[in-house]
Parts: structure tokens; sequence; C-alpha cells
């Protein structure tokens, strides 16, 4: 399989050129970063392009490699309704051709989310504990805030977990998200970890994500890099590609 | 819904007329143990019983039970192949029952390896550790090797996981269950624990099950009451009734 | 050695029974609950008698006990600074005479704190996580304030911990105890845990205890048993019988 | 506090010099490397110099900083018996200066493995597991076998742990080093963890280690670095300092 790459000098980019590179069953054709021209992929029979680039220049790559019948598996973000709607409307042009737009590659991170969402209705009690490096902004984190919204939704109709809380300090009992409680830990020497707890009677069950480098998004890219051609048209997540 | 139970003055029979006792959806019409007659749950327009008695009776009682047109959760144990038989046969001749065998209620032990199974095929390395009180006499635990073969088996055809151990002592790296190393763990203060440990670049998934407690099996029963009877004819261990 | 108990019908007085009957090196003398005369520990040649009775008659045992040359382990509560200072005083006129007096005998508990009081200083971060049943008033947990509360007294003088936060939901950064933030999880199946994570640069050490069982006083007991005659006079925790 | 470097040019030295540079009560003198005269250090009125070289020349550093007042924290490993001696020889002709010589400067190690031996005693039950990258070639690690012998000398005297396995394949155990079981887990996405389990009556004790970079060195190398002046003469490892 002959893959290519957009942005291919940024942080993220290379890595997975070098990723690319390095496993036996694909090709590395070409690298293309701002300046460079796109005919450097349908020049070289690219097959697939991964693109990790920027909100301003993601359309424009995605109407050419449409357009040259080129698959593409895209992690840059901004996709609005609108961007989605108008992808849509390319590709059908070109039947036959994939696109994999995915906001979170790391699969440990997918699965996650996918077996919290499978396992929330059959536990009285649900939280999240999230646990990053002290230099994040936000608490809890965006993962974490979807993580508990996707299980409330999942407990819709369930009666709340139970909670005798009657006396304490405020925020011992965490952020309330959609009814379920989140913890935020700040802490050096970590880097991003998430923690669900599901309890019923006798029985609990953790399902926990530890992502100790940057590099966590290169198995779910190769992963998409393999199997978005089985998957014609647009496919959001990468759920799907693994059969979730 | 109205329930009974078979095995009712035994330790798990008497747990589960409590929780029938207690839930507000769920009738308790009648226990039977050793000597009653079964007709006390015709008598009582029983709609399901649970069975939690023994091999040498438990035939008996699903015959009855069948031929009464009444619905069966069965946690006892010794169904061979041949007695599987003999229930689908039974049940044929009386189609809209429905009898649920399954050899494991505990909610979160079905789940977890239901999630390792789901995993298995996306982490290059995967390992099992089981830890319980010091009393048990196998190691690895039965729940443990079954995990581990379920790992083997979803994982068939990808390469080994990576290791390159080549000094040490015997024993470290645990036992080999199918190519899937299994950690026993005996130490006084716990009851009964697993975890399975997936890796691969920058980041590791791990699901953990604990259960500190004998009754860790009433959820799963209660669903089995609950939800047997969308699924007539035999079902064999409760995920179908999760939707797994 | 020769040990009664004090409030033996009680179910912690009667585990205490039980676990004093069952070491080899301790003979059970008798038993004393309410109504009982406490002539029956001089009659028995009691040396240690473990007192876990109430505030109402915790003192008049103590006088009775101290003034008849018997070792006393207690763990009932109520002990005021005026209490503490006539046991003092009660002590005094009887040397060699040896009273334990102890808010918590879990001996992993114990360990737990003291491990956080060592190691506070050399982390840049620090916070407290405590999970508990869903029953449970209070949260925190008093145990995972006063821990808190130690943390925070050995850190005095070095800067807070590193915190960006900025943006996020009230409560996700959990309960402000003396500037150590502290999370209280609340989980059917779950009893008493604790976990104290330290962080910093590229490392973190965690210390957990988990307690899931009513008894886990018991060992901690015993050790009051067979060490309390070496600290004759008063001793207030089990701390300085572990050496610690 | 006027601190130098040997082996800057080395990844260790070199991280070493960016933190000195980094740490506002210190002052970054000098670094030296191979080639560069030692002078530089005394030119600059070094006052400690930290050493990550190499056995071949770590001697004759020693020698030169001793003999010129110079306190030194070192990280160079091969220190036999007889440089030790030769070392202490070289001390004793220049009371007042201090050189500390710590085989592990990551904090989080060595309170882990403090707390271990002052836990050891107090708990039934005692079991390690480490956990590593599967590209780590000996198992079980070196601090795990040292982590077990430390346990196992405080222990000498108490009964073995609790075990009832009697059937269960070789291996499930984990490796017996001075009869405590040690277990080795080698999973992509790890770095070096380590957990120490503790157990006794109806409680739990656990203690772990999580080192994810390659820079956990850095907070032990400075707390040498603030503290050695204080412990003149040799000190060996960097628990005295900590005032362990």
């Amino acid at each position: 399989m002959r893959v290519g790459v957009l942005g291919a000098k940024g942080k993220v980019g290379a890595t997975i050129v070098d990723a690319v590179k390095a496993a036996e069953d694909l090709t590395f054709t070409a690298g293309v970063d701002a300046g460079d021209p796109l005919t450097l992929f349908t020049d070289s029979q690219t097959q697939v392009v991964v693109d990790f680039t920027h909100p301003d220049v993601v359309m424009g790559n995605l109407e050419f490699l449409i357009d040259a019948g080129i698959d593409a598996v895209v992690g840059t973000t901004g996709f609005t309704d609108e961007r989605i709607e108008q992808v849509r409307s390319w590709l059908a042009a070109k039947p036959g051709v994939a696109v994999l737009i995915a906001p979170n590659f790391a699969i440990g991170a997918v699965l996650s989310m996918e077996f919290a969402r499978q396992a929330a209705r059959f536990f009285e009690s649900v939280e999240v504990v999230e646990l990053h490096h002290p230099f994040k902004a936000d608490a809890p984190s965006g993962t974490a805030a979807r993580t508990a919204r996707l299980i409330a939704e999942a407990r819709r109709g369930l009666p709340p977990s139970p909670d005798a809380t009657s006396t304490g300090l405020p925020g011992a009992r965490g952020a309330d998200v959609d009814g379920i409680p989140v913890h935020s830990i700040r802490l050096a020497g970590l880097v991003a970890h998430q923690e669900i707890l599901f309890g019923t009677q006798g029985e609990t069950l953790t399902i926990r994500h530890d992502s100790i480098d940057r590099t966590s998004f290169v198995p779910g890219v190769l992963l998409g890099v393999r199997h978005v051609a089985d998957h014609p048209g647009l496919t959001i997540g990468i759920e799907p590609l693994m059969g979730l």
C-alpha cells in the first residue's frame, strides 16, 4: 500500500512518516508540507494520504485528494457540520473513494469510551477520574467530559447512582457532568490518564487508559491507513474500522 | 413478575430470596428446597424460577418447570453436552418457554472478559494478572485461564507479543496459557480480583474486576430473571441478555 | 500472655475474643460486658485487657484496670484532653502499668499515613483520593482529611503544587484541605479505600490502602496486646509500638 | 550555591546542566567533558560537582575534587569495595569535604523500597510485581530483586506467607526471591513501574512507583547537590540526605 503524508514536517506528521517507513506492509511515497504541490501524491501513485495539517488548508487538501481518487485519513481538527456536508458531497461525486476523519486516534482511548458505553447500564454507580500533568488548563479534560456524557446517555432512564453524602467540603464529590461525578487530578510526573469506575453489589469494574507518550496516535493512524479503503464514503471516528 | 427460588435454603438461594423480596418490580412466590413439592411453583402462578441447587436434581427440576411453562434461570453447575441437548429437546416441545444457564452471573466478570475479547487484536502486548485470597488451591484461577484462552483465540494470526527477556529467574514471566502470560498473586486481605493489561506504542489499557463479596452474583441473577422471557429457548451465559 | 476483653458481646469485642482464642501465644481469660464485674479480670490473673466499650464507661474501666496493675489496649472513642490527663495521673501513681489508646488499629491505614508524612516533602505534587461505599454521609472521609492535614504539615515552607487549571467545572479539582486536593468517590461494591498520589519530574509514587472487611482492626489490636507492656505509661496510637 | 557538571555533554549530564540552570537557588559554573581541564571547576569557585561520567575516569575526577575541597554528587557506576575504600582514605585527609555516591537517584524508587522495608514485618503476605517495556533483557528487574531481598531480610523470623496453591501451571506464582514471589510483566507502552503488595486480615497496602521518563533522576540529583555539604565524608545512597 502506497502512503503519503500531508503536514510531513510537523511534529505529528514527521512521526507518521517514520512509522510508515518502518511498517513492512506500507510504502512511503511523498511528504507534503506548506509550499509543496499536492501533485506529488498523484505523481507517486499514492493510494492513501494521512493529513495532520491545519483547519485553514485541510478542505483544499481533501477536495484535491477526493478528486484524484486518493483515500484520506484525517486527524486535522475544525470539522463543523458544514464542512462535513461539503466532504460528503465531494465523495458522492466520486463513489469508491474513502475518507476517515477522527478526533482521536489513540486506540486505548477509543476502546475505553466504547467499553464505558457498553458497561454503563449494568452498574448502579459510575464515576470518572482523569489524571494529567499540571500544565493542563482545563478541568475536567475534554475526553473525561465526553466520556461522562456518553455514559449518561447510555444510562438514560436508570435511577441516579446512590450517594448518601450529607456533610462535607465543596468539591469533594467532583464536578457534575450530566449527573456523572468527574474528578480531575493534576500531578507532576503524569502525562494523560483516565479511569472509569463502575460498581454494583459486591463488585467493581475499572477501565483505565494510560497514555504516556505523544506518539500514542500512531497505531490508530496505521489502522486507519490499512482499513480506510474498506469503508468507501465518509467515516467519522476509527470505531467502525475497529468493528465496534 | 412472579419469581420463585429452587434451593431456597442454601446460602446462595437464601441471598436470592432476599434480593427478589427487596426488588420493587418482582414478587416472591415460593421457595423450594429438598423435600418440598415443585407444585408450589405452579400453585403460586410463578413465572420464573431461579435454580441454584445440585447437579443431581437440576435436570428433574428443569423437566418439571419447562413442562409447566415456567421460565428458568439456572446457576447450578454440571451441564455436559448431553444435558444441554436434553434441555434443548424439552424446550423444542414447549415453544415460548425460556431457560438461561450461566456459569458466571458476576456482571463485572462477564463484561471484563467480553472487553478483553474485543480489545485483544488491537494491542501488541497483553498479560493477565489474577489476585486472590491465599486459601485458593489452583493457580492460575479458572477465570484467568479462560480469559487468556479467549484473548489468544481473538489474537489468532497476529504476531506474538514482543518480549526480549533473555536472563532471569524461572517463573518471573508467569504461566503460559496459549501464549498469554498469566500471573497469580495470593495475598491475605484479598477476595477475587483480575486485571487484564493491554499495551501498544505509548499507551496501555487496563481492565480490572474486583469482587469483594460472595453476593456479587445477585445483580446478574436479577438481570436474568427480568430478561429471560425475551429469549425463548435455551440461552447459555448472560451475555446475550446484556446485548453483548 | 493472659488476655481479657471488655465489651466482649459487642460486634467488635466478639471478633477480638475469637482472635485471642485463635492466637497460639495468647490465652483468653475473661470476657466482660455490661453487668459483669470487672473482678473477673483480677480473679483470672489477666495481664492485658482490650476495651472496645463506650465513652460512658471506659473511664471507670481504666481506673479499675490501672489500679489493679493490668495493662489496657483501648479502641473506645471519646478521649478529650481532660480524659487523657486523668488517665496520665492514674498511671503516674502506678508506674509500670501500660495503657494504649488508639483511634485506628488498621495497620495499613496507620502505615499509609506515616509513609505519606515521610514522602510529603520530596514531591512537587500530592493529591488524596478516597473511595467508599455510597452509604457514607461525609465527604471527604475523616481519614482522608486527617491524611491531607498531615501532608500539609509536613510540606510547610514548600511552594504549592503546580496547577495551571484556568477553566473548567466547579468541583473538578476536588476539595481543598489545607491546600491539598482531596477527591471522594462513592461507589456500590466498595468498602473503604484510599490512595495518596505523589508526583515529581518523570515519576510518581502511589500509596494505596484497601480495607474490605470490618475485621481489619484485628491484627493491630493483637499487636497492641503483645507489645503494650514494653511501653509503660500512656501511649497514643499504635505507631510507637510499630517502631515508627 | 555554585554547581558544576562532569560528563556535561552526555545525555544525563546535559539534562543536569539544564536543571541546575533552571533552579533559582543554584548557579551553574562549568560543564566539563572528555578533554576539558578539571581546573575549570576551581577557576570558577565551584562548590559542588555532579559526576555522571564513566568508571574509567571517575576515580581521577574524585581525587581532584576532594583535593580541591569541592563536594561531589556521583551517579557514575562501578564502585567496588576497593574504590569505596580509596575514596574514604582521600576524604580522611580532607575533613569537611563531602562525597555522595548513589546507585539510584529516583526519589520515588528509594522511598518505595524504604517503605517496603518498614511495612514488611506487619503483614502476613507480600508479593512484588514489576512492569517494564518489552525490550528489557532481565526478569525480574534488578530493582525488584533488590526490593524482595530487602523485604525478606526485614521479615526474618516471621512465618512464610500463607499459600494454599496445590495445582496449577508452572510460573503462575512468579519467581521466588528469598521466599518472596516476584512477577515480571513486559508490555509495549510501559516504561518502568513497580508495585509492592502487602496483605493481612481484611486489608491490603500497595506501594506503587511509576517512572515514565528518563529524567526522573533529576530531583534526586538536585537534592544531593543541595544537601551533600551537610554530610561531610562519604555517603552511600540518598537515603541519609532524605532523613530516612
